[in-house]
């Protein structure tokens, strides 16, 4: 990539879609990113998705609003140039950066157990750099915000190292892209966490992006049921493409879907996996799995006043209670591993991607989520 | 045991300490044992503990109380004959009697996972066999009811072949009695189901028999720091036999005591193990441990109107929350190697032997118990 070199260490001025307030259209502005400072990367974003946490944040309900900023975390690119202090990557890498990140060195990153980096685990209150605390981006040297240290709505941006995963630079971009967020925690929910064993039987709760790839997972196990549960009947036809052989609309039936699907399972299911971030959702899922060996998993984002309620002879009966943070994956560590699933077919990614529009066109693909159309649309930089 | 052969398919008459209602001392009576039906063991009892569950049953606070009935269930003896279909056994092996079973046959018994069994389940309101809904013992003629299938405040006493553990006929029953129920809940729930590894920080919520032997347990996986919280600072003395390194009183605070051993440990400990049976333990438990790794076990049997509660972000910070039933052992399958972890010096029994009475003074083993005076009474059946 000779046409990195020449931008190194000097201003780029390219074209970022800015959000200027709350729900308000993004507006495609030319704009100035920094050069990269220590353990800093400047990458030059080829695809990136949209995913519910941008929309959220940029709707900004319930939230301090940090605006101007430019979302985007679910993405992929090539490494343009690296700030002092980066020895694992170096120009022209291709590169999937990532919304929580590995410092390496804390005890969660030395912990075989924990994803959660105590230094760059997500923050989605900041808008600055951590090395710092200003942003990289600015329009006549107005600072515009950052958005969980990745901000790949813009042709360049920068991230720290940490948060930067290299991957195979034979695979499409187009479509590893959406591996950056929540095809990865719904895939790692399943594989790392619930750990279905071959021949059993998974609910998944909620049929999602994330639900789906939940699913996937569940499928990749082997499990020989899986049981889509979700309030939106639609969702169903979908979801027999990621391996669901079975559905329940809570809706249908005047009694708590965990005795629905205890009466259809013998006893509950072998393992659960939420993905709605409904609390009731919650609760049926992990009263759903089957005392002795169930295990549930929680991935959907709670309400700040949530509460989770059961009666702890659930517990007492041996049912396992598990939440997951990006499929518990380490994003420099593990995010390859997945990169090459889809390499070598185990993992189907096309199906999840409904949608693409130009990047000149990104609001449409708010629009599309929204309206609750389609998966991932996927938003061609250069187009 | 030429001795045991001349009773067999005979009504043996021998003495048992009946609770003939709620809360009234056990009287020694002379009661009639009928012999071992299809896959049914009879047992001549040496030696039995008090454990809080005999207690708990005999007070018959708020269940359908059932009398009268022959109480106890740890314990050790002898097989004196068995009943058509049992291969396993043979009169004279040594053997601990369980409140819960091992069929081998149901889907729990298996699975790796689990030790619920289907058919043998600890059943509290049953006080009959359940080949023939009959109970074994008798006076004049008028059924004396069973407890948790064991009833072992008898010198005789007739068990399901499946609550039998066949052990090492070398180890000295006076001490391995007390493995048939707490002290193996307690190991095991460290043991089998927390797990901690070498180096760990482990709070033990509760210092009773139970909680003591879940220390024992982390001293044994080699924990570096245990901590023993217990609303009773009397404990504190006893447990640092059981390796307990620290102490909490949460009465000693005015802010929760979860965020008192988050501040001690760096973030939270690396394992809790709750035996309490307070559901505010409970859910100090679960929310002490540290995010990204940390799991909590419950053990403590909770009230019936609780409800454990607790916000869902601690889920999805990657807390683990389990519960456990007689530490995850299945009797048959693993007892046998929980004593042999005492015959190889690996586990220490005898400090949690503090009082020890014959049989015809079982009503003081009661005594110590409710004044909550040391930790296992062993009564000696043949004194
Ligand atoms: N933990 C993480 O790292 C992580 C990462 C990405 C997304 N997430 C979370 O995962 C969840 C799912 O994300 P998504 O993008 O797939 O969302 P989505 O909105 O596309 O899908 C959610 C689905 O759940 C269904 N649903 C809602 N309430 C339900 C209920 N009570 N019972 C059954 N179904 C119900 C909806 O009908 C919908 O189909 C969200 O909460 C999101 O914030 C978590
Ligand atoms: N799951 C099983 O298979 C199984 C088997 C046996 C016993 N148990 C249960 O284990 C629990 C413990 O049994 P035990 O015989 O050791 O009981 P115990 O009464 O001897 O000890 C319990 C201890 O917990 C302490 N405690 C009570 N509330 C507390 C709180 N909120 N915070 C901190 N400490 C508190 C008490 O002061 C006491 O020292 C009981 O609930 C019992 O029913 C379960
Ligand atoms: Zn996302
Ligand atoms: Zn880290
Ligand atoms: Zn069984
Ligand atoms: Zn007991």
């Amino acid at each position: 990539m000779s046409t990195c070199s020449s931008t190194e260490g000097q201003v780029i001025r390219c074209k970022a879609a800015v959000a200027w307030g709350p729900g308000k259209p993004l507006v495609i502005e030319e704009v100035e990113v920094a050069p990269p400072q220590a353990m800093e990367v400047r990458l030059k974003i080829l695809f990136t998705s949209l995913c519910h946490t941008d929309v959220y944040f940029w709707e900004a309900k319930g939230q301090t609003p940090v605006f101007p900023r430019i979302f985007g975390h679910e993405a992929a690119g090539i490494v343009e140039s690296v700030g002092e202090g980066v020895t694992e990557l170096k120009p022209g890498d291709h590169v999937l950066p990532v919304f929580t990140g590995e410092c390496k060195e804390c005890r969660h990153c030395k912990s075989e157990e924990s994803n959660m980096c105590d230094l760059l685990r997500i923050n989605t209150d900041r808008g600055v750099m951590l090395n710092d605390g200003k942003s990289r981006f600015s329009i006549n040297g107005k600072p515009i915000y950052h958005f969980v240290g990745t901000s790949t709505f813009s042709e360049y941006t920068v991230v720290h190292v940490g948060c930067v995963a290299k991957i195979n630079p034979e695979a499409p971009l187009d479509k590893v892209c959406v591996l950056s967020c929540g095809i990865s925690t719904g895939l790692g929910a399943t594989l790392n966490v619930a750990k279905p064993t071959k021949g059993s039987t998974v609910a998944i709760f909620g049929l999602g992006a994330v639900g789906l790839a939940a699913a996937e997972g569940a499928r990749i196990a082997g499990a020989s049921r899986i049981i889509g549960v979700d309030l939106n009947s639609n969702r169903f036809e979908e979801a027999k493409k990621f391996g669901v052989t079975e559905f329940v609309n809570p809706k249908d039936y005047n009694k708590p879907v965990q005795e629905v699907l205890a009466e259809i399972t013998d006893g509950g299911v072998d393992r659960s996996i939420e993905c709605t971030g409904s609390i009731n959702a919650m609760i049926s899922a992990f009263e759903c799995v089957h005392d002795g060996w169930g295990v549930a998993v929680l991935v959907g984002v709670p309400n700040k006043d949530d509460a989770f309620r059961t009666h702890p002879i659930n517990v007492l009966n041996e049912k396992t209670l598990k939440g997951t943070f990006f499929g518990n994956y380490k994003p420099r560590t593990d995010l390859p591993s997945v990169v090459e699933k889809y390499m070598n077919k185990e993992l189907e990614l096309e199906k999840f991607i409904t949608h693409e529009v130009p990047f000149s066109e990104i609001n449409k693909a708010f629009e599309y989520m929204l309206k609750g159309e389609g998966l991932r649309c996927i938003i061609h930089m250069g187009a």
